[in-house]
């Protein structure tokens, strides 16, 4: 047996013995755990970014894992990370990592078992004694959802672009906190804990995260391989109108914000292409002001979430979206304005870490396919800085962003399974070639 | 001269010296005074009916007027009453009044105007040290505007129906809290005054109001003499599809509230007979539910409010309205329910008090027209218990239910010149024949 031969079976065999270890009832009762920090009444969760809640739960996992080969950082975006040793301390560290916030009725999956993925693999990694040679660090990345400060992927996309900051600190939420605020609340909650640059070195990042749609579940797939992210454009449309009594003002002399709202959606809702299946288009969040059923609204406020595979199509079909909003604004008693929050581009996550995921499904004769993510994910961001990767697990019905999300106990323990042999053989890749 | 001649030269020398004696700089002040109780940035008050500013404007009022000549009592509903002693205590109370609850950006005037007026002539008469017949009493209703708890005229409803009681106190609002404990907030704010029953006996009602349109200000008149009051149906529309990923649902699968919700709306929005300037059709109120950008709203619930002043077209347009509901309801991906919150008549105010004010304003050689009313008032509820009047006065732009919202000094002093007269004409009522 070659030298090389050998290293390559005691690297399989170490890869056998994590893998093995992953205790999959310890990662369930962790999420079980989660999920009570911000629990709803129909079982899901509600934990909006950077709340008190949202911080508390952070503060929870530092708890959980405080042992003396651990680092614990923050940064001036609200990411929190949670460093494990290496034997080569200055190597860049690999990372993973997802996100804790969820959607105000979210469910027990979404984000948090990254975390909590990442957390059972260096638990298993403690548990055998193992010191990877890269240290291995495990993110939760700040405003993933976006709900409360829109958009969303905030602190990863800080991270990979540090110049941002103050754009996003400046960013405030319906009652007018600003992030840079919240960020300030959850510093303090972490008070002792140390502060790090934005932006520093990393070598790889995977991601664990529930599919939030059909495609595994429908093709009896236990692990998805990423290829991409579909690209997106977020708008904010602002109508203004005047206000006026509901009783008394006919309607040749109202200025309805609402109407004018209706006039413009319903044209962008019958829009063939709009409404194609490769298409997403989404108005999710749209207020009315003052929101009195006696008052004419002088103003209403909604943002567009428009996502699409391919770079062109989000052109064609973003600009059309401002055409439309700036026709009704002429055409109309309204005054219309567009305002285009986010423009992202589709992304192709290439070869290297997909293929890493590939194998260690196949080793573990885990059935898996390759499939695009119609959502976003902090891993969008953080392909702008390493190579980058992502595992999907099924999630029942397809079903995300909903208090009934639910995915299967043996589909969890499978993905931590993958996680921890990718993360493990790219933390072991500055000590061995990568076999 | 005949003792009936020498009567009416009493009765009108008496008069004279009331509308003479009415203050308008003590009628302004107060109206200033009590828009800093809720007062919002731009000039406008914010005043919710039964939240805890509302609860205690009223216990300033209180305490503006408390001397030995008055008795106050809360009643179950969360009314108010000042009552001003007469001289023959069993006559049933003429009375006056209006409400302290303003729209989330209302103004100083809607409503304030009318309790305020109705104390500037119990300070008058007090100056004047004038007790009347029967006694005099001010009202301040609870929940006119209607917005956080739905619908409005909740208090002078209660008064004239006592049995609905349970009915409006089950209403909640928007956090769940209902009518009823709004209203034992109330009364904890209001310890020590005493309780009264509902719906007792009143003599006569009147209102002084802003006009909230543009009639009399296009007319140059001072007083408007309100003919009627036109009907209303106010009815809340539920949708409820199915909450899901923006980024992953394609548009086939999806149940969503808010596509629904803008067909359904295109639809009304687009009705002629909605439309016309005979008729008022108002969305104002309209929640989406999560509410967050990236999710496909599973819920959306908002209020039509839809007035008339002919009952036969109230008709037709409501059921037109439950029959678009329905037919969107069964072609539609997401279920529709049309709940009828409010079904009211318009109401003609007949010849009594009107009369009355149409014989003040030309005493006071005050220019004025009859009109309809296209607001709601409490002098609808009243209108079933007693004969019943309103005064209207100017508002600039004809603006209300607006932070803009304006009246002009001599029109404020000229409506309570008119309430003056009418309210101590149907005091004396009992002890003189009507002069």
């Amino acid at each position: 047996m070659s030298q090389r031969d050998m290293k390559a079976t005691d690297m399989q065999n170490r890869i056998d013995a994590i893998t093995h270890a992953i205790n999959p009832h310890r990662l369930w009762d962790s999420i079980m755990e989660m999920a009570k920090y911000g629990a709803t009444a129909n079982g899901g969760v509600n934990r909006l970014a950077l709340t008190e809640t949202d911080n508390n739960v952070r503060l929870i996992l530092l708890e959980w894992i405080n042992r003396p080969n651990y680092q614990f950082f923050v940064d001036a975006i609200g990411n929190l990370f949670i460093r494990r040793d290496g034997a080569c301390p200055s190597s860049a560290p690999v990372m993973t990592g997802s996100h804790l916030d969820t959607q105000p009725s979210g469910g027990k999956f979404d984000g948090i078992y990254g975390v909590l993925a990442g957390l059972e693999v260096f638990r298993t990694l403690d548990d055998l004694e193992m010191v990877t040679s890269s240290p291995l660090e495990l993110a939760v990345w700040a405003n993933e959802e976006g709900c409360r400060f829109v958009p969303g992927c905030m602190g990863s996309a800080c991270f990979a672009k540090p110049e941002d900051l103050m754009h996003w600190l400046a960013i405030t939420d319906s009652e007018n906190i600003s992030v840079g605020q919240a960020v300030a609340c959850f510093h303090r909650t972490m008070a002792g804990i140390s502060h790090r640059p934005l932006g520093i070195p990393v070598q790889a990042y995977v991601e664990a995260h529930i599919e939030q749609g059909p495609i595994l579940e429908n093709t009896a797939a236990t692990i998805g391989i990423v290829s991409g992210i579909q690209g997106c454009r977020d708008f904010q449309v602002i109508i203004t109108g005047m206000e006026a009594h509901a009783g008394t003002t006919p309607a040749s002399s109202r200025h309805d914000a609402m109407k004018t709202a209706v006039q413009l959606l319903h044209d962008l809702y019958t829009d063939e292409a709009l409404a194609s299946d490769e298409c997403r288009f989404t108005i999710g969040a749209f207020q009315v002001y003052p929101n009195s059923s006696s008052v004419v609204p002088g103003r209403v406020v909604f943002n567009i979430d428009l996502r699409h595979p391919l770079q062109s199509s989000l052109t064609v079909l973003g600009n059309k979206i401002i055409e439309l909003c700036d026709k009704h604004s002429h055409t109309g008693r309204c005054r219309i304005q567009a305002k285009e929050l986010r423009w992202r581009r589709p992304i192709e996550l290439g070869k290297n870490i997909p293929d890493l995921i590939q194998n260690a499904a196949d080793r573990l004769t885990l059935p898996s396919r390759v499939l695009p993510s119609g959502a976003s994910h902090d891993a969008v961001n953080l392909y702008q800085c390493c190579p980058t990767g992502m595992i999907f697990v099924p999630c029942e019905g397809g079903i995300s962003h909903n208090e009934k999300e639910n995915a299967a106990f043996g589909d969890l323990h499978a993905g931590a399974q993958v996680l921890a042999e990718v993360l493990y053989r790219l933390a072991e890749n500055s000590r061995e070639s990568m076999l």
